[in-house]
């Protein structure tokens, strides 16, 4: 587990310098506009998306210079879903990772500005980087746009899963919720780093299989987490899909049989990256810190 | 006067088909949430961004077939700011292009995420716009970008403009106001234009300088139309500024001085085009139509 660890130190310094570089200063006006974005950006996330970038981009032979501004791009993308995703009129979260949800912090206008500024800001990151040739920026633009929006997306999904609070879903359409909401942006992070490779045809459709998997798996283990850990473990308001009434994987599952699938799913993970010839001991390790987190 | 309503009309035209092909359908999932962005992008706009980039393109000898999914692009980005300014946190208005704001005639969260749908289909489309070289669209992307968001663009207005309210501001402040909230978004669809008709260096300057002067324009007649106009004739809430208290240039000049200024700056925005060794009859007949227009 120590390569791992090591990884996702070294991304979160990667990331955090890019966003640090590429976000308008707190003293840039307008300030208070930007220390809100500063506050959501630098809240001390897993960086897991830019990680994927980073991992996958490397194994593929990428250089890290040509990697770290689409790193930065994703989770502009993935702060301002949570900043949107927070607000009163959606989720009403009050707070994430451990501290104040933007709205609570500054207010309504501000968090909905702040999120608009991120993702424009983004889409800007990737159309300026010049590391990249304009077609592999034009590919990646289009890809994440995709990932991100409708009807595909995770605003899409997000909207699936607003509609379905409440009400009694099937499993597919459970499926269908997370495929779009959480399991896009991160297949779209995997096949960027795939993408800014050149990677194989082959190579890149087993990556995209191996993120639908791993997205899934996150899932489930996001769920599993929200009933069996306390607020000061996550680092978010624990058991809100309960009283939300949220369909999950454990409530439609069980418990166990969540846990199960969980394990299956990371299975067809490690899979899919036996398809590829290259050292992707660092992808297995991912997997099997999902499956095993307690955070 | 004749030219310049031909051309509205069908620029009206070429942009509502290029719209009603770009956006998901309302029978596609999720429905709602595609309902909600057709009910705000075909609430019957002027399409007077979409214009800019016809006429500009045009003039510098693009074809149309090269111009319309820019156009549509900055109309959808428009139109999210439209829909999100038009919020409860916001400017809380319920009454926009005559008809129900997003979301009052759907909900709070269902206008967040039209809005935040609607910015990625924006980039998505230039992007994805096969008739464009790649360096064209990440050009189109970069400088759209940067004239939505933060610290320049319509964004960083909005912030600007909210803060503002009940303050006592300069003119200068006013400016910056209403140079990145509303200029920035009308430049960059001139600029567009001119982008893809590859038009020199010193058409592009004279293309950029005339439409800062007509962004100004705009904003200043907008003003005095907001006191000299009831809601019927504007088909949005008419005085909302001395309600809300917010600067404007009648506010700051008064209702003569400010009718002076916006014919000096129509004057100016005529000696740009003076420049151009093209025909921008129609770009003249704009500035004149701005400056006389009732609604």
């Amino acid at each position: 587990m120590v390569g791992l660890e090591k990884l996702f130190a070294e991304c979160r310094e990667v990331t955090d310098k890019a966003l640090d570089e590429l976000i308008p200063l707190s003293e840039t006006e307008p300030k208070k506009l930007h220390e809100a974005i500063r506050w959501s950006i630098f809240a001390g996330g897993k960086r897991f998306r830019p990680m994927l970038v980073l991992a996958v981009g490397r194994i593929f032979g990428a250089e890290d210079k040509q990697l770290w501004r689409t790193a930065a791009a994703v989770e502009m993308i993935h702060t301002y879903s949570l900043i949107h995703d927070d607000l009163p009129a959606m989720d009403d979260d009050d707070l994430r990772r451990g501290r104040q949800t933007c709205h609570v912090k500054f207010d309504e206008a501000t968090a909905i500005l702040a999120g608009d500024c991120l993702q424009a800001l983004a889409f800007q990151t990737i159309a300026e980087d010049e590391s990249l040739a304009h077609s592999v920026r034009v590919k990646l633009i289009s890809e994440i746009a995709r990932a991100e929006g409708t009807p595909l997306g995770m605003v899409a999904g997000q909207y699936f899963d607003l509609e379905a609070e409440g009400q009694s879903i099937s499993i597919q359409q459970l499926e269908r919720i997370h495929h779009s909401k959480t399991g896009a942006m991160i297949t779209v992070s995997a096949q960027a780093g795939a993408i800014i490779a050149n990677a194989s045809a082959s190579d890149f459709q087993a990556i995209t299989d191996y993120s639908v998997k791993l997205g899934l798996l996150f899932q489930i283990t996001d769920d599993l987490l929200d009933i069996t850990q306390p607020t000061e473990v996550l680092g978010k308001t624990a058991g809100k899909d309960l009283v939300a009434e949220k369909a999950t994987y454990p409530s439609l599952y069980g418990l166990e049989e969540a846990q199960k699938l969980a394990e299956k799913v990371h299975a067809e993970a490690c899979q899919e990256l036996d398809k590829i010839e290259k050292d992707t001991e660092i992808l297995r390790l991912l997997v099997d810190f999902i499956l095993h987190r307690k955070a």
